[in-house]
């Protein structure tokens, strides 16, 4: 038996190819699956199954797309409901690939429908060697519980009972493989490591350590981060069956004379994926920005709305594919078109343009300390984020919540945005642009620099040489920087 | 924390790197080290340390290679011995990196100076979390103890109580994290899967199910598969300090007349590295027959003399490279030139080749049912190979004892070379012509291809669709095939 | 003005983009047309016109997939009768890119439509700076005018008047641009140089310099070499529009099973494409070896039959891609399947091989002064060639036509093929195995090896350490290896 | 005989390959080397000869390094009076490949030394079939004979006599291959095309036109542009020896903190390559912008001192290496840091950053009609292009000699930087605030820009949908846009 995965940043996404003698699975799949094809092929084994362990709500997953690719079938909880062909599982249901045997737990608490696969290596011996238990335990934490409106507390029950029922009845030298790592919305504040052991978590992980049923609820019913828009959508679509990656459109080079025509349909947006330095320098009136960080997927799920036709505007064509892909994640399938000769031959086609000064820490102190001319200093992390660690006068909106809560603000009012580093900030940005807002500014190098800066307390996690990274189990303590990944 | 592992096929070698929050360790390196440092700039890390858990026999290590592309340390066991500058650690030593704590076992046995790297994650939980043990511990077996003459027994007994007092001490949730996966000759029987637990290995570990002594020691020291040559050179490399890859030659293109001028020096040999198709059709009178394949660098390492200059004769310029790496894993450093136009530069300049004829097994059993000229089938796979499975016939001399054994063949014979697939056996075959032995044969296909075409008992595990694999614990009953990975 | 130039080896195909400041056209595409779009962007030029100075004999153009690509529309002869749409044009007709001027001249002889098309370029003058003369005039030679049955002395004739009246009329200084170069078999021998002057080829063009009609006739209408049969079917697909190059199968990699079943079909055939060396050491009874050097479209073309499905063995997956280009360059457009794992999978399948043995000049010498067992050496070159070189006792017969005069040979004999370098002649080789024949030798490094190695006279122009090369004017003295580019 | 050409867009550069059978020269060869050798390579032809035509003063010539590639000899004027090991050549000489014979013509002019090589190929006839002229005649114009200080009259005439005497001593059908084409300061108004012939150069060249020698003197001994500062500097190198390639240095990537400290030496200096976009959004005090766009080499050479080490801001890491490339063909040698992180990582260390507004035209409108803050419009551009085409209220400084005159403009005022596309304004701009300046804006889009939104005429050469591009022969009337190549 031999298992491989693959990772994903940005939705921090874990699959595996669990594989016997001569014959394998692909177990919760990526939308981009030529990956799994290729790898399967150097690995010499036949690709005979694709599982799930249930409808993903983070990402768009690619079993249509491996199933047209390899013949093989699908294999979902039944309780899932899955509007495709597939074989449904439901506890107790055993597979066999060769010398191994997965066995089916129904382990529901992230979500209704949800299973565990449980690994056994006859070559080797009869009991359980791994599980792949999706987004029901991570390293360090456990599947949020609180996705489906209205059912939160049901659901965490559940997971309690599929946690220390069923997962906890395994013995601790089983391997944990999960569905996600650190940086995932899935779940509260997942360990960087990206296995681990019955055994580990049975002893360290604090969501486990709650026996109570209550004071676990409780725990999983509250202080979770917000779930992004596209949770719900991609849940939706998983079940029904995504489109198939072929049959999408590619974004098309468009000369600024027709892109401009394209932006003039309600039915667009303009996304611009170059960095917060180039946005600021100019853009497209009206664009949205989001570079290709770590974060592009799940931002981009969040804030687009995917009945739009998506217009890239990147200053280096080759980063196009990357884009699509990620959107396609999100399931926001129609990117339409690109600018041709980017925001330069925007300029030369004397089109008007936009901007957002940048400013570094210092600059910021200064225009507080003007008097003449009072700042807002919005900060756009999330609540946790500011609760850590924030600038005296900033006020909290985070980014998502922008989108609704810019009439909170004064329209006329000068704003600062300010975030972890910089990025999320120069999204912030670009919607309160979008807003009719006019005199925005955004803080470079976010929080992070003001620190380093000396202007304000260092916070020890964040301020690294190598900027802010996620590790180990961060719990309770949210950090600048905490849900940021530098590109 | 986390853990990142690298794999090298053929000498089935498993490297880490061991991260914490913005600084990382690389464990037991190999030779061609930039992929270290690439992996660590992407996850943001700094390598800090370089940590050898014994001298490795089987391959030439980077460590002074990453030590001077990082500046880092080499963390190296004091029994060790090392010729060049290095921190050496004993038992009890600990390493810090940030909240990760690594501490030293001693764990003699496959080698008298290693040691086992114990890693806490203070961020989780003062237990230990994972264990990085070099040759110890493998998944499915147990560090061979016979590499060091007359010293077996004395090994095997350490090696008892390092896996028993130390390792099996350890928690069962333990991760272990070996340094050889199935194809090394490191150990006997290795399972597919390249890393396990502590709790697994404890319960389906057949080495570690030998719980008396003497019986350990007994298993351990016999029935052990031949150690290459390289073997022992390697290690004394290893301690005394490889040359720097970048001072090392590249092999020039030399024409047809040029490179038979070089050929003429008693210091140099000529190695093919095309198949045995190629080799078979046309070769070099007195080259040696050894493709790119799985086993290339090991049975490299086995059968060249390290103080030759290498020709090699490529019908791929672009496996020039992969050759060359793979070479110097096995410390063959002198690879000096290369045939430019391959082959049929050499035929266009007239001059002289050589041939060896590729029979199918219908081929095969029809020219052994001749009786008019008998022939000599030489089964050159291993005696564990050839015993589980073989030719009535057959004479079995494993290739590498084939260097001295030829002695025993008479070089009038017409003989037969036969292995699992065709791929060592057409090694063999250079081999006899290099003796002088005028009238050789390769099977192609080897005993795969004569059980698939139903001439032989089919051996399950062997004949797949896709090829012989290593899966599972094979244990004792070795196949046709079994040491062999098709390229 | 600018003029870019793109050319296929093997058909020695030259192609252009001629651009003005913002627009361009493409002149005589090839079929694999992503090249011209890369290169028209780099450019910063829009791709207006599609041009077509004939209807190509010897490749499938890739008028319809660039016209497909850019929406420009295809110009070609009205002579042509083209099936698809398009701007005809005839004697005078002009077409203008900004500054620059194209005019028609009708030029027939190497085809009955065949025009040029004459630039000038108004921003520097008002005379002629270039000409695309396609197939008309050469670098060293002119178009061969017999490829229609019966027609030759006529298209002579009208060639002489194209040349003599129409292009010799062009000042001296003007530059030729054609559609072919050295090893092109549109014509007989041209240079090496890609580009030339109306100056230059007035005074040293050969051909150009028969000035008698007559004689002139009499010279193309004799000892041209053969044409190849894909000559005619590419004329006619040429006119009747390609089948797009999206809409053409792909082949699958099917296992040797698969692989077996599809070659039961006798409308299939297997394709080897390994080199003669890995193709004599073993290969697929039947199949016929063409290597992916710089002859395999012309030959392909020639030998195979476009009705039948492709069958492809390759050791390297990476040339699967390429072969299919060229394959699809002369109209076979049907290669259905790929050998997964090569001729290794087929050989570890159990099922039976053939073999071609690849003698050295050496073993020829010897096995033909071996008076116990005559051979028959059958020189598979161009009768030009083995005019000018051959050995004593060699029997001519040029390889395609060894198609249909293999029942010349005696089937029990034992033939050795000989070519100029040995590419050739292993694929006699094999389609003499292929028609029943059992005793079949190849010369490996053919006529070049045996001179070089002092058997033979040796002939200067092909004896150069950098093998043989197609260079300047050779006209009539042919040569070992001429019509032959080593890959 | 074949001719190959290589281009080095930026400093319009052409390089050959002349080929003869097995052999070839290498014809002023650019610095990086490496593509000779893989072409000669792949044209199977051996490398014997490396010439050079003169010592080039726009770039760094690879004569060392391609000789220490290949052994092969330099062969260069005597009166160059190179101080390398060389074969020195003057009036009448012949060098031989084979077939191809190579006369050498002294032809001083554009530079004292000047030499013309005259190709022959016996292969086809006595006469010339080829001249590599270097920068004597150029594709509509010839050679400019003002790059020594006092010299120009008397170059001037020694050109004419070249040119007149020499050059047209050739036949009409003779053809021309230059070492520069459209875009090279060498000259005055080159056109598209690459190469050309004697006959049409002789009817269509406007400076060959001028038969008169005082009138052909006066022409080229003014209204010539400027030559940047590294032109002489470039003449000395190549005659003295450039420093090997690989004997560089190559920039390490420093994080902000060892940048930074880097910086404080007097001895370097920061060049930021990306946009003006993402310039103008923040970048490092101090640092000069120089997009890495068409014209980096040239402005590059002609702003940056070459004894100062150049620190690089990259916001892509695989841009690093075509920046040190093209900065090592101006000599610019000493390219030794790289931020690593780009301005992203300095941000975030908190370290101070400057902007530069980037405005649109509607936007320069605005500014320029406000009349409280009266602004300076700073055109950058040369004379000839703010002759042809400018803003009514423009200043017109060049941008290479702001870097003097800068010290007419006043400090405290308000400057938009203004160029053809925004390209050279932005580095004008980066010139500015580096002397001091604090309130500078930049024209985004440029003149082109300008005028494409309807704010001034439109200037018909340069307002074409895909940019302004060189084209056929401009001779007097240069264009906005003119020197500059969008990137």
């Amino acid at each position: 038996m031999i298992v491989q995965s693959f990772f994903v940043p940005g939705i921090a996404h874990s699959s595996y190819i669990l594989g016997a003698s001569s014959t394998c699975a692909v177990i919760d799949p990526r939308r981009d699956v030529e990956i799994y094809v290729k790898a399967a092929k150097e690995l010499n084994l036949k690709i005979t199954h694709i599982l799930q362990t249930h409808l993903h709500a983070d990402f768009v997953s690619g079993h249509l797309d491996i199933a047209r690719a390899t013949g093989a079938p699908i294999v979902i909880p039944k309780a899932a409901g899955a509007a495709f062909e597939h074989i449904p599982v439901s506890e107790g249901d055993t597979l066999r690939l060769e010398d191994v045997l997965l066995e089916v737990l129904e382990t529901p608490g992230h979500t209704p429908e949800h299973v565990t696969y449980v690994a056994r290596d006859f070559a080797r011996g009869p009991e359980p060697v791994s599980i792949f238990c999706g987004d029901t335990l991570f390293v360090g934490d456990v599947g949020r519980p609180d996705l489906f409106p209205g059912r939160a507390v049901e659901l965490a029950r559940l997971l309690y009972d599929s946690l220390h029922t069923k997962l906890l009845a395994l013995p601790d030298f089983c391997e944990v493989y999960p569905a996600h790592g650190a940086g995932s919305l899935c779940g509260r504040s997942m360990g960087a490591k990206r296995e681990s052991t019955i055994g580990y978590e049975r002893r360290f992980n604090e969501a486990l350590g709650i026996t109570d049923l209550e004071a676990f609820v409780n725990s999983l019913t509250s202080g979770m981060p917000a779930a992004p828009d596209h949770f719900t959508r991609c849940s939706r679509i998983n079940r029904e069956g995504p489109a198939l990656a072929a049959s999408l459109p590619f974004p098309a080079f468009l000369n600024p004379g027709d892109f401009s025509e394209k932006m003039a349909s309600p039915e667009s947006i303009v996304l611009d994926i170059r960095d917060y330095s180039a946005f600021g320098g100019n853009h497209i009136p009206g664009s949205i920005n989001l570079d290709l960080g770590g974060n592009f997927a799940t931002f981009a799920g969040w804030i687009l709305q995917p009945e739009k036709e998506i217009l890239l505007v990147s200053d280096r064509p080759e980063n196009v594919d990357a884009a699509v892909t990620s959107l396609r994640r999100v399931g926001l399938d129609r990117v339409t078109a690109t600018l041709e000769g980017s925001i330069f031959a925007w300029a030369r086609a004397g089109l008007p343009t936009s901007h957002i000064p940048q400013v570094s820490p210092f600059e910021l102190q200064q225009m507080a300390s003007a008097v003449s001319v009072p700042i807002l200093i919005l900060d756009v992390r999330s609540p946790a984020e500011y609760e850590g660690f924030h600038l005296p006068q900033a006020v909290n909106i985070p980014v998502p919540e922008l989108r609704s809560r810019f009439v909170e603000l004064d329209p006329g009012s000068r704003i600062v945005t300010v975030c972890g580093t910089g990025h999320r900030s120069s999204l912030a940005a670009s919607l309160l642009l979008q807003k009719g807002f006019e005199n925005v500014t955004n803080l470079a190098g976010g929080m992070m620099g003001f620190a380093a800066a000396g202007l304000a307390p260092a916070c020890p996690l964040c301020v690294s040489p190598h900027g802010p990274r996620f590790t180990g189990q961060r719990g309770k303590n949210a950090h600048a920087g905490d849900r940021e990944v530098i590109p």
